[in-house]
């Protein structure tokens, strides 16, 4: 059997590797057009902030690995250029030499990933604006930031300036995972950054509140947000140095530009082959693997995977999924039965001093396929035990099944124990766990990592207690005309009070009853929902109709300024 | 109804605050034999050693908040001194007065805790030695070790010699979890420590091998390590400090004693009310944390709870646990259904720059009930990404069900990244998870956090590929007269080699299989059992008879030395 892999990073490699495991008879032969195979895209931008220093630690495993571990025929600097699928046959075309040879497959694997948009805008091409995809990418842009232009081309003006014009300001053009990271790294190594975002938010897999919480850390740092406006144009100034302009009509000046607008599944080779594309643009697999043409498989980001929690198809350009998918259809093409099951998009992603992670579904997801039968929770608790030193206060979103109580997603930010929370929801989704396992979850605790309530116990918690009905609660954003009951300290007031809000103590509570309306809804305030929680259960056992807002004052704070 | 709740701490104060929420009529009375409730007596350790400074941060609720918030009657300095199940009454007595009180329940609830045990031995009440357990406790020995014995009782010969005299030299005695954090902190407060334990290992819910790892830290902070070795009896030298005296005939010199041995189920109160007592010394409770006496609840450290594995009554004192049953008696005393799921032992220990954790069931106790159905994996794995700065390797054992999968336990220590990873364990051993759900699983990763493949799905993949057949594995201490095969390169067994193995590097592996023999089993060693597994896959598939040593060169340095 003679296999052609495409793509030799996260799926191609993987399914590469996991073949010849499988099978030492198979004829192995992967093409990567890039002159490296299996390194470290994830790596990029922190090689590019210099986090990373050496290039050579992006390489995780070598050509020489492939060869004389794997016994692989590996061709870098080599691209399919055609594929026929009648005659199972695929064109190579070697990059250094210029010669095209035939190869004939028994099974093929497309890994082809995804490319960074680049939209066909004015100007795109000007020197000093990179995409973040290769290693050589990664290294042109250690270039230009550590030399300025003199180097890279010799054709523009910098040229002769070289030590006063080394790159002072970026403009990073897109606010996903790689915009977030492209602009901590440039931060890092001490730039003016300005991060423009066509949408009102950034990190798109959030919900809109929780990524008011990552930009109040972009600017935090320094870091000049432009949400809601496109890039119209690109344009060398009399300097030499750039300006971006956008659609609102505003002009950015930067002496790099990093596009990180997103990824477009490649599909030509696919088209090649004549194979069915997704809805999503990218090509269709079963949960083997396998496209519509029995003899060839995708994997990675050029393919559509369907969502865990929703059974919908999406686009995920996430490496764990893609190495999955790689080792399943090695597993396949080797007569074996693994599938791959859907993706939850579990993800985390460094933000300066702040990890925010996620996993499973969002609100937002939700609302656009018109599923109702949910409800969400917010909590603000220590990552560890309060009492010991550099507990950091987690901000936790949590969706689940108003039916069942099932947990459909949560989104964790904070500056400690992120990882530790979202792996368990990730988990816990995986395994169709409700809101009242959590409860019971057994999570590890000691004052330096955790607490005898873990925050994710304490989710589980609030959520119980919301279906059992035992806590109704209501969101800041659809306040009416409720009577606001507000129970914090008097000295909490001092810093922020809702107007409008009555304010009875917690302690005082049950002795004053007589000063609260029975004809009314209560709406029950505290700074993260707590107590409040503890003055819904004294009110709803006195017959008053009462609701806690959720997650207290300091969800309304995003909840709030959510665009 | 009137509830009394006796012990005021983890438990206790739990179920006193949920009762609450979901009863306001109740009468709540909890008593509390020591000056203070639900304090954290997790931070002991850690108040002692300074890491938390102040004594107060120790109180997680105040007797005012049980007061004002919860309309809860505390009494503290109060003790149950006897205990009428017939008549349903308690006597309390006031510490502060000497008076004694009758008064009647409807519903009682237990939560003595455990005791600290202090064996009857020689001399083990001279000044100087402690036991951990309450907040004055962690205050004497403050007092202890920053001034010298001068102020504590007046009655030692210290007295005089306060500056010189200022403890320098520590012995604590058990190696459990309290023992090894007091070490810790002992160690933080610039003191000589030595640590006596009668088992032959520290952390004795680790496996043996596993616990050598830990005891390698404390030999590296140069912590005097005394298995196998239990205390006879301790002296008052001539200059007035201590001496240890052990069952080997060792006498260790010592400034302070810590008493970490153990603790003991407090059930003098439920033999009172003539309760049943389970086998473990322990109060026998049902699902729902009810005593044989219906009416008569008991949580916490005191009660006998089942492992959720292996459905064995067992004593754990853990925090979480004891906090879970409070809230449970609450809930089935307020007439609802909920009750306790048994316990996985999730727990967590700092260990200077480590930690280590573990959940789920151990080898060692499986083997106990005779439980033969396991098998169990080592592995190495980077805590993230190896690039990316900082990564720090892991080491974890995995127990899984031979038959179908089932994940039975993890044990995993490192210095970064253990929480994310026995929390997944931890939920996924809740969830009835396998071994081919981890391979599956899908956690977060970014380079600062973890790997493309976790090594949570690590250990999915090696269990399962054993489970297949794809990777038969032997044990370190199981070698026979088997053909040993060394893969690794020739540069890495300059370090440390094993005696009769033939060294072949993986990339020859492939043109030298004439060199190895057919008709004796090969067992195949490399680093961490990697590539081990790579030449294993080679070997079978050529009809060797082969199998992976199990963790490799790693595992067979903490094998091979297991006491």
């Amino acid at each position: 059997m003679k296999v052609i892999i495409v793509g030799g990073v996260a799926g191609g490699a993987s399914c590469a590797a996991r073949l010849r495991r499988l099978d030492e008879t198979a004829e192995i032969l992967m093409v990567e057009r890039g002159p490296y195979v299996s390194y470290a895209n994830c790596g990029l931008p922190y090689h590019v902030g210099g986090k990373i220093e050496k290039e050579s630690s992006l390489m995780v495993a070598t050509e020489d690995t492939f060869r004389g571990q794997f016994a692989i025929d590996v061709r870098t600097r080599c691209e399919v250029v055609n594929v026929s699928s009648e005659l199972k046959t695929v064109e190579l075309k070697n990059h250094v030499t210029g010669e095209v040879t035939t190869e004939k497959y028994d099974k093929l694997v497309l890994s082809p990933g995804a490319a960074p948009i680049r939209p066909p805008l004015p100007g795109i091409n000007l020197p000093g604006i990179f995409s973040v995809r290769t290693v050589p990418d990664a290294r042109n842009m250690r270039e230009w930031l550590d030399r300025g232009a003199a180097d890279s081309s010799g054709m523009n003006s910098y040229t002769g300036y070289q030590t006063l014009m080394k790159p002072k300001r970026a403009v990073v053009v897109g606010g996903g995972f790689i915009g977030l990271e492209m602009v901590e790294n440039l931060v890092h190594r001490g730039l003016e950054v300005t991060l423009i975002e066509k949408l009102n938010q950034v990190m798109p897999p959030l919900d809109p509140e929780m990524a008011i919480l990552v930009e109040r850390y972009m600017t935090k740092h320094g870091v000049r947000l432009e949400l809601n406006d496109g890039v119209a144009e690109f344009r060398q100034t009399a300097d030499g140095s750039l300006e971006v302009l956008t659609s609102s009509g505003k002009a950015h000046p930067a002496d790099i530009v990093i596009l990180a607008i997103g990824v477009r599944p490649e599909t030509n080779l696919a088209k090649m082959a004549g194979i069915e594309i997704g809805q999503r643009g990218g090509i269709r697999v079963d949960e083997h693997m396998r496209t519509s043409n029995p003899d060839i498989f995708a994997v990675g980001d050029a393919v559509e995977v369907k969502e865990f929690v929703t059974g919908e198809w999406s686009l995920v350009a996430l490496a764990g999924p893609a190495n999955r998918q790689g080792r399943i259809a090695a597993d396949v093409i080797a007569g074996r039965n693994s599938r791959f099951r859907g993706t939850q998009g579990t993800s985390i992603c460094q933000i300066f001093e702040a990890a925010i992670a996620q996993t499973g579904v969002s609100e937002k997801t939700l609302n656009q396929i018109g599923d109702t039968d949910f409800e969400k929770i917010y909590l603000y608790p220590n990552s560890h035990a309060g009492y010991y030193p550099g507990a950091k206060m987690l901000a936790i979103k949590v969706i689940f099944r108003k039916s069942n109580g099932r947990l459909l997603g949560a989104q964790v930010l904070g500056e400690d124990g992120v990882p530790k929370r979202i792996d368990s929801f990730a988990m816990a989704i995986q395994m169709g766990c409700t809101v009242y396992d959590l409860e019971e979850s057994e999570l590890c605790y000691a004052p330096p990592f955790g607490s005898a309530k873990d925050p994710v116990n304490f989710a589980g918690m609030v959520a119980a207690d919301i279906l059992r009905g035992d806590m109704p609660q209501s969101h800041w954003n659809v306040i009416g005309n409720e009577f606001l009951l507000d129970v914090r300290n008097p000295s909490e007031l001092a810093v922020e009070t809702v107007p409008g809000a009555i304010n009875i103590p917690l302690p005082e509570l049950r002795s004053r009853l007589g000063e609260l309306p029975r004809n009314r809804e209560i709406f029950v305030i505290c700074r993260s929902g707590q107590r409040a929680y503890y003055a819904t259960r004294i009110l709803l056992q006195k017959g008053f109709q009462v609701r806690n807002l959720a997650g207290g004052m300091l969800s309304r704070s995003h909840a709030a300024s959510s665009h």
